[in-house]
């Protein structure tokens, strides 16, 4: 990964980074589980679970629904719609770069993708299977599917475990590299205007990469409070204190309000914001972000900065082909 | 289009196929309109739309999302689910080879794929859109698509006109060639099973072929009464009698129970079946169609034998590469 201290390179621009900032490109690549050794096959295998609606109790909704990769990995959406039009009280996170993510869920219940995956197949408001005995059941009535496991796994069991680190190593190819961001960490220095480079000194002055730090902008895996400072500007009107996070999972008061710090990866391609997708805009996620976590009232001019700097981190989508999904010839499953 | 008398080559196989069969492979490429001539960029245009969910009313349906085309070009569900998990009457047709059907819709009431494009989005059940000028208002504020329209079309007009034929122009590639079938009527004896020669002559002599007549075994652009045959058997179970078809549009009691002639390409992967999807398999859908239509009694060994050589008009589908939907940065739209 590459990394340097910016004083070389970035003192040359009329706007130069702070020399406090350490600069780290997003990786190409993303480390696996020594259990789930990422391979082509198993990428593949993971791509046409991943994109499948039969996994569903309705059949209408796959990870791509929420999570769509034609898109900014997401829905665009507040709260995403499951299955018979039901909705949840949290905003879907990104796929891309979740690799990143040591982590997953806002509450980070999930401590890989692989058991991230497992989830929201039988949520009953997302994908609404009622048990992963019965998603392997309808799985193994698929021929492709008896040879695409046969392919990505030696023995080719159709199992929740095998399903599950499919669709974990085909998430681990959805990464984002080469944004203008990443371009200027590499030494381009034309890649970021005088206003992007503004953007980024002013979000490490204020102390937004403090959490938001490393190459992904996610922290690592590290949780924070949301809101830390209960000022009460914004939260009757966004009712942010209603979900408490973790402790929704651990119930334990300390860990009341705790989330996962999200990536800034492509972040400008991801509005509606926060955990309950109730910003509607970039300008405003970052001055209630300077209110709620920093306590300060950001002038627009440093607002306007830190979003030009935001939209630096937009990376390349890789190309994908469509995954074909094996047919069930002869075959109608009993959809809800 | 290639096109034989079948007694040269058939004769010699065991099971031959009749004589009065004509042989008909699928086009490899759909005829467009005058007015829409398909082009490249129209094309990406039409796939970017097609699976684009910001032109339904919440979001989450897109076209794709009931005629997949990662799948057998539809959703194998009795009736599709549009937005807030809403259901109709009616089984989504197959979106693959569509181009080779004179009219679109189970009632033929749209006269090419640009006018039935236009159909579901402001379907209430469907994508949920109010109005086109809805759609096309969403669309303007997406910088990727002004971008796209301006490649596809001269002037660029974002418009309900310039939409629909996109997304026709890019249905007009979904072609399915080199069935087993189509190798056969191209010359290859082996490509058909005896079984599925049987099944073949079956058919014609049965008189199925009358109706699903052509090369995509639609019957080019024909209506028929569905059922036919007013025996009663299965009308009690399956209430094909409450959807009067034609005459839902046109209030004509002549049109009662006229349906478009569904085609047979692909029709293993197509199920459930009929206008209302109430039939599972294949081998019933056979049995019915000789009760309803012929008001035959078919024997086990003719269904197999057809539905054998059903089995051989799977064609080929051709690879696509994902569309990278064009991303709204710091905008939400206001979602149902």
């Amino acid at each position: 990964m590459f990394k340097f201290r910016v004083l070389a390179t970035a003192l040359a621009l009329a706007s130069s980074v702070s020399a406090a900032w350490a600069f780290e490109a997003l990786p190409t690549e993303a480390p696996a589980p020594a259990d789930n050794p990422t391979t082509e096959a198993k990428v593949e295998l993971g791509k046409m679970l991943y994109h499948d609606p039969r996994l569903s109790s309705t059949g209408t909704v796959a990870c791509a629904s929420c999570h769509n990769t034609m898109l900014g990995g997401e829905d665009n959406r507040p709260n995403s719609m499951g299955v018979n039009g039901q909705t949840g009280g949290r905003s879907a996170p990104t796929v891309w770069n979740a690799a990143f993510n040591k982590v997953q869920f806002w509450d980070g219940r999930a401590e890989s993708l692989e058991a991230q995956a497992a989830g929201p197949v039988t949520n009953p408001i997302e994908m609404g299977m009622k048990s992963w005995d019965d998603v392997v059941a309808r799985l193994k009535t698929i021929d492709g599917y008896q040879e695409a496991f046969a392919a990505a796994f030696p023995g080719g069991e159709i199992s929740k475990d095998t399903a599950t680190k499919a669709i974990a190593a085909y998430e681990r190819t959805l990464i984002t590299p080469n944004s203008a961001y990443d371009k200027y960490a590499n030494g381009d220095q034309s890649a970021l205007t005088e206003q992007q480079v503004r953007g980024l000194n002013k979000a490490a002055e204020l102390g937004c990469t403090s959490c938001h730090s490393g190459p992904a902008f996610n922290g690592g895996g590290s949780f924070q409070k949301f809101p830390l400072h209960e000022n009460g500007y914004f939260e009757a009107q966004y009712h942010f204190m209603k979900d408490k996070g973790v402790a929704e999972v651990s119930k334990n008061p300390a860990d009341e309000h705790l989330f996962k710090v999200p990536t800034l990866r492509n972040v400008a391609l991801t509005a509606p914001y926060f955990h309950n997708g109730s910003v509607k805009t970039l300008d405003q996620a970052v001055k209630l972000m300077a209110k709620l976590q920093l306590d300060k009232d950001l002038p627009k001019q440093d607002v306007d900065d830190i979003v030009a700097f935001l939209n630096a981190l937009t990376g390349e989508f890789p190309k994908q082909t469509m995954p074909r999904l094996p047919g069930t010839p002869d075959k109608t499953f009993n959809y809800d």
